[in-house]
């Protein structure tokens, strides 16, 4: 199976990372995570852009706040597709690292999700490993009934009172 | 090969949806596209949604503006990847589909380009299938060298005068 | 009486919607709380909304967060007044919830209250149905001259130092 | 049958006001459109509300712009639902009138639709007297029907090309 | 001297009108501080506004949050100067009650002063009245050179370690 | 009587500053036109400002867009009281000359009124004087009396038809 | 003299570089202009940056729109000053390419000016070469001068009348 | 060597600074650090930005928050290059410091950095020095290549897990 790459511009950035690397483990697809930044180490953010898909790697989720340029900087580099998470900082409520990163140029998209989105980001990514794999496609069927069934549990728990 | 489904709420988001269209076409990926409201149709978009992937589907781009729910709502009916679009109506400039498409709960992941971005909506689902399609994978970055020659071009011109 | 809906996209919107069913309890509305999902139980929020006229509801209060589809959701599928309460979350500051829940587009309204402000829909439920219901009217009457004096008393306790 | 009352700021927010007149003599609700400032005439615009219920209005819509006081004046003088409607003018996009009309205080909520909503606010008055009045439920039924079946006409049309 | 009024829309307001009445104190200022609401104690709000003129009063300061409607409420009934404070509430940052104060429709003017600036709407309301009164222009002169000196001892402590 | 003063940025805020200009007239109140920039005429903005109350003003109006410092910038060199009008310019809506116009810091207050709003600044101005000055409070009575009628008319007329 | 760099990110952004070559013509500060686009041409662009020094550039200005990286991606591979102009496109007013342009890491800097400001981007270029460069010091001193005298002049004009 | 200015607007913005003073300490780079207020201290700002250039200085930091006009006043008294440091103050997330001090009318730049970045205001500063003194270069270049490593040693510690 592919492997999705995670990138983060910073260290800091970790605790929203790992909402992304536990649903990867759950779905058991292999990852690689990686601290890369776009400013800082440009040119090793840019190697693991365009090694990605000789690397084995079928989709990259890329974690950046303020400026976000990462997930852009990546996906520049590659033809693999690029998820982009907003991550919130303590200043402007993640409406920078949002703008940042959602509103690429034509020709070289970020498919973004919600700031500090990390689970979705994963989410997607094995949304669209699954559209080829119908093991793990199984598994996220199972797991979106599942979430249903808590809610609705909760609001039978709520209704039984 | 998967066809791509284009969604959007209304038909005057068609000037935008036809940037997605062009892309298509010119790519050779089966396309269908459909007008159909999360809002004053919602049972035929959702039977749009629950049906794509057994009606060979493999990714689909909504289009919606103001409250924009369309990618969501459709994305709650599928576990096919789902691209949304924003799209800038009279007022607040686009910020309220923006965010109305990207701001997704936990669970249920929108891959969202910029304000009108269907062009890149269209690359990104392109990027999804060529993961596995080499063919399409060496027009995408055909296609990529040849917007980077165009700039470069235009860049030799403005330093030849 | 015909009851009033309450229903909610989480149960982490219940410290939220407790102030709506404060104020039904206080009014003897009668009232029924959910825990539906737009996004994760799709099925069940539109059954509720489809259902609720004939199942003695005259009004709907909607909560949730980000982008808020869930009071949009219900909408389109009831000719019942709803009513939507946008809830902030860590991000954006609510601004997120208010745009996806009031920027509906036409044919299809919502009637948004301000963020957090589920004692106001109530309020504003309780109108509704007080329009055709004199005692409820004058419940409404009577706690607005309370609230009212209340005001005034802080304002006199002031003014008597 | 309750009339429906329709307030303007200035005469300036008549086109909108005619999207929500339109209605209601479609669904033939019988209203009274009034030109009131909350800020220039305070005193009429009191009045009104004050005698709104005794002179057989069921709920009032009101149209303003930029700080967009007239809906919450309104609301303070009357137990009657009141919807506002905030009006886009030259600055600002209409942001600092829908935050003046939705961001009311808890004890006088406003009923707040989309920017230039007009023609939502008259089907949101027409949904609360439907409540309890079949004939008008039928109408707006039958009309939301009809708006769906264009949607899918416009839908099938694309698609017969 | 004639009297400033200072009025709050809600008793929790307090803490930020206590620094304009820390200041009209200092300044010997005759104050009055009410508690009125626009919107829940609209009538004792307006009685205020229309006989503040004849009952001394030469400014009047007004505090609120969210919609703040209240200044703009006693700028209608008054041609006395209204001075709006836009008081920061938990959402949206004070900027909903920002665009409350400021965006006024022409005729009816609010001279607003920054969110949560009650010192300096009674700074204001100091300036306004000792336009006609040297003994209290000297007093505001003093206070600036103190305040202004406050500031150089400072920058020369830091610069004399 | 005291003269106004209205000092604009530049000399492309003269549409805007003919809405003070006009109104001055039409009360009488003596007024000086200036076209100083905060930034471009630091020093004749400053002079202006120090001898401001020695030469016979008592307000002054500042006019200035996107960064727009002049109100501050007078207010800092005077002690009459400043009124700001923030201007709309090509981008960002005025948002960045309302915020730097309004938030100020404690001890240096500026009245701000709406963006472009220069008609209230001068009627804020003229109520400033009108506080001790019987004649125009006079003036400003009818004339608010004589929109309050105007619009009243307007809604006779759209009544009678 | 060391040039300045100016680069653009599209050739649709040409207008706005005009009115920073125009500055530098005038200045007689050798320039060159290039159009490199972050995403599209990243590695162009990269190397303009990596081998800048050496080519003897002293500052390079950078225009781009949207999610703006290219100023951050020119400053991540030279330690030259970078300055950035965000350049307003179709959505949000430019405030995209602000926040996308100035909320740099740290680290790694962007002298950002405001939303179009090329003009002032070719100024500050001019000032920091000035700083060791008193020819052009006074070309600086003696512009800013007839800037001043200009306003000056218009203030007189507009007080002849 | 020059020296470079450190202008703050109050001392509450001190701990930003010291990120600022942290830097060129660690560069020696000469500086010097005033508290002056582009409000409450006008007379002593314009002073040390008039004598600056004569002062030996090279550069000036300003940091100020809220209506930030310090940078600007700074700026329109020298020709040397002025860094704007918005600071985030209790309200509105920074942003009015941002905009306040970024949007500078055109001819006189402010080369403004991230809210509360003091740390590339200092860097940046010395960019600019070094563009004619290779040791300070040197000590940039080496200072970089050094945050790069410790991004990759991170890097490296969390894939020898």
């Amino acid at each position: 199976m592919q492997k999705v790459g995670i990138i983060m511009g910073s260290d800091s950035d970790m605790p929203i990372a790992e909402k992304a690397i536990e649903r990867l483990k759950k779905y058991q697809i292999p990852y690689e995570v990686h601290i890369y930044s776009a400013h800082r180490t440009p040119e090793e953010a840019k190697n693991f852009a365009v090694n990605a898909k000789a690397n084995g790697f079928g989709a990259i989720i890329c974690l950046a706040g303020k400026a976000a340029h990462l997930a852009g900087a990546i996906a520049a580099n590659t033809l693999l597709p690029v998820i982009g998470v907003p991550v919130k900082s303590s200043a402007l409520d993640g409406m920078d690292a949002l703008l940042s990163t959602v509103q690429m140029p034509s020709g070289i998209p970020v498919a973004t999700v919600a700031i500090d989105g990390a689970a979705n980001a994963a989410i997607l990514a094995a949304q669209m490993i699954a559209v080829n794999d119908s093991d793990l496609y199984e598994t996220l069927a199972a797991e979106r009934k599942e979430n249903a069934e808590k809610i609705l549990e909760k609001d039978r728990v709520l209704n039984s009172n």
